[in-house]
């Protein structure tokens, strides 16, 4: 017996790569841990013509392939697919919407959840649908996926759409970086620690850097990405969600807007990177043919599909400010990249130098890290400095790493649509984006895309397989500072 | 070739315990490491009339059973051995002495360095005798062990003594735990890391706890034992070391002096445990039979040449603070005993708790707590606390530790009389005992020990193989603590 209340949960766009990938595999590993209730009901919507038992056979396979096999277990397979209904739907047709009406009326009252995992463009249609053949009542709870728009302005019509059919308080707008454990951990590394808490600020933080790199390129999205970029594909959303978290003041509470109240006041505050900044706070890059991950790879332009003359960026490199008293004067660098020598997502804090040594260091002053590593390896390491053993005389100077690291408490560290699945079952919004949140994160977003688009004439070009452009390393350098050594991990 | 240069060791009870155990494998092993100059020569002084060739046979023996096999290299042994010398000696004759003197003279100039691994009553016959055959120069170094003393008189005199014959900059008192490399690295934690030193204090620690448990009994020493006590043994010396490394002020530099002039302040600021406190902040204990490390051992008073009536304390814990302006307020519990559970030794530092939590922690505040494990899996370990996994509603509350090994990081931890030797080589004094140390701290051991003398009629007994007399367990609870579960290492 699940302890949360059963759901229907109408779901749009049933065939697609992110059902498949994550929606199914998701629902699967909870109802393994017994957090669906049994009759939860799952109303696949897709436009093929389908027997529901061709249907059931298609979600068993894709659960073998993207489950982890030590997971599949007939008993449970069967079990979970009796959840599953599946409806052929055209969703421009208003008459299949009765058919939802229906199916929804034969059976019990449930709360409904409705997973529009579509394209943003028929967000509208399907909400009018929905809800002129009654299918919409108070307490539906909707769920979109990013792109929320491409720029503040198509946002806000997307964000209208949805509010013409929802409240806020039923809207979950999934970053799915918000859903992953190690994203979550840091409110507790930061506000059950005292020993972190303390030295939460300006005056015990030098700067800050944040690192989302993949190794891989395009994946065939090339027509998609080119149209969108790396501002827009993982700094509006990603990037700025873990800038929030790790720099918002204290909520009074972990609830969903005493959160977001607080990530909104972030974002805020962010320096506009503008005018002379746009050439010294920004890197911005494409990759060449390389090698990467001991591949031979093409070049962005020479991918299936390309334009050869894209200047669209693969990678970023920001360097931005919190113009607030805790963080006023600390640098934050912000970057990520395709093609990277490896993916690796971390956030690495750099406290202050100590003023003084007491040891012989000839001038050098010491200081420690805190890096967060989100993926791989998920866990927390604190570089510390230790003495050198005996026979060195110098006396002190090895830097070591206290560490802990997640996969070794956890079997599983649950994938990140299943933590954001509990959440929306519960109704807890605390783990999605509020629609000001879109908001204030296109507006800077904005002004670093449409200022750039004035004064950069092309990318710097980057190997596939380096950290990105030269100009990234000389951007930190300028302010006396490195990118953590990612070959370490 | 060793950077450093050769010296002349005159070792007087060469044939004792620790000159077997502890001094021949430490010459040795820095002599692997090619830190013992070529010419450095070993002279052995014993009472046994013995043949060189017998007494090397003796030392390859015991080195063979004290070193680590995988370290036991004949081409290394021999050349080793090549450095030792021997002179049967009646320490209280002063014509042996001549021998020494004529020793001396056939060689080459090199500093000496005069161990005296001799009970204390023979220290000064042995200078003495030593200074009248022209053996004592100007830069000659001595070395002796604990115990200085019995009480703060006896100190004076045995320092007295040596004070006749040498310098305090060229006197090298062993205290071993400073000679640990996990001790040392305290120095490194606390004044090279901001992150820890910049809450080394009242404002961020609540309170420390110091631990030092053998599991051992009194293994054939009861005599020698029952004249000290477990507060001469362990406390005066080592544990009092401990705590003023932890709690010391930053030296001006890491030199001798600098370090020592400061842990003579914290000796000064100990609160005196006298009145009534010698109730309420003093546990004084013994074993009785019980089981310790699965076998059943005999009590405290039927050990061999036990004497039923002893009162000695072998387990004892105190309370106290230190009245200056970094640790005012701020309780420091001492522990140590025989025959606990298990040999281990560590220090506790616990932050102070969060005034209030964002998390519904149902009045729960939470800290932070540093652990540093001298013995055994040496290392620093800082509980954090961390988000529950996905499937929990209380959202947080799982405490992990981030840990740093350095049995991981050497491949050997040199042992304490390896870093010792080393120092005494160099002529650098910081890891010795100072005579104002060693007085101060008697004078504040003593007070306890003539306290106590007056009002206590008998110790608490314990159960051998238990952590002490239950009122240990009291008096931490009474000031809203408890001891560290040790069970969990």
């Amino acid at each position: 017996m699940s302890k949360f209340s059963a759901i229907n949960l109408l779901l749009f766009g049933a065939m697609g790569d992110l059902a498949l990938r994550k929606i199914y595999p998701a629902l699967y590993h909870l109802d393994l841990e017994c957090l669906l209730a049994d009759n939860t009901r799952i109303l696949c919507l897709a436009r093929k013509e389908m027997f529901i038992d061709i249907f059931k056979i298609k979600i068993i396979d894709s659960l073998k392939k993207y489950v982890e096999k030590k997971y599949i277990y007939d008993k449970y397979i069967t079990k979970f697919i009796n959840k599953f209904f599946y409806i052929e739907i055209d969703f421009l047709n208003f008459f299949y919407y009765k058919k939802i009406y229906i199916w929804i009326k034969e059976r019990d009252e449930l709360p409904n959840i409705i997973y529009l995992s579509v394209p943003s463009n028929l967000f509208g249609i399907i909400c009018d649908n929905l809800n002129v053949s009654g299918c919409i009542k108070k307490d539906s709870r909707v769920v979109v996926e990013k792109p929320i728009g491409s720029n503040f302005e198509t946002s806000i019509k997307i964000n209208n759409i949805i509010g013409k059919f929802f409240e806020e308080k039923n809207i979950y707008r999934i970053d799915h970086y918000l859903g992953k454990y190690t994203v979550q951990n840091i409110l507790a590394l930061r506000f059950a620690n005292p020993v972190f808490y303390n030295q939460w600020n300006r005056k015990y933080i030098s700067h800050v850097e944040i690192t989302v790199a993949e190794s891989v390129g395009i994946e065939g999205r090339w027509s998609y990405f080119d149209h969108a970029g790396q501002l827009r594909d993982m700094v509006q959303n990603h990037i700025m969600q873990l800038l929030c978290i790790i720099t918002m003041e204290p909520p009074r509470t972990i609830d969903a807007n005493s959160i977001r109240d607080e990530k909104v006041k972030v974002l805020k505050a962010l320096r506009t990177i503008e005018g002379k900044l746009l050439f010294s706070n920004v890197v911005y890059g494409q990759y060449t043919n390389g090698i990467c991950e001991n591949k031979k790879v093409p070049g962005y332009n020479e991918e299936k599909e390309a334009n050869i003359f894209s200047k669209t960026e693969t990678f970023v490199a920001l360097k931005t400010e919190i113009l607030n008293c805790r963080w006023a004067g600390v640098p934050f660098y912000l970057r990520t990249g395709k093609r990277m020598p490896k993916k690796l997502s971390q956030i690495v804090i750099h406290f202050r130098k100590k003023a003084y040594e007491v040891f012989n260091t000839n001038g050098k002053l010491y200081s420690n890290k805190l890096i967060i590593r989100l993926q791989p390896n998920e866990g927390i390491s604190l570089e510390i400095i230790n003495k050198d053993s005996l026979f060195s005389e110098k006396g002190i100077n090895w830097c070591g790493y206290m560490n802990i690291d997640f996969n070794s408490k956890y079997n599983r560290i649950p994938d990140a649509y299943e933590n954001l699945f509990l959440e929306i079952i519960k109704g807890n919004q605390y783990l999605f984006v509020r629609r000001d949140e879109v908001e204030y994160s296109w507006r800077w977003i904005d002004k670093i895309i449409y200022g750039l688009k004035k004064c950069i004439s092309q990318p710097e070009y980057y190997s596939a397989g380096s950290w990105g452009p030269n100009s990234s390393i000389t951007m930190i350098h300028n302010s006396g500072h490195t990118w953590e050594d990612c070959s370490l991990y």
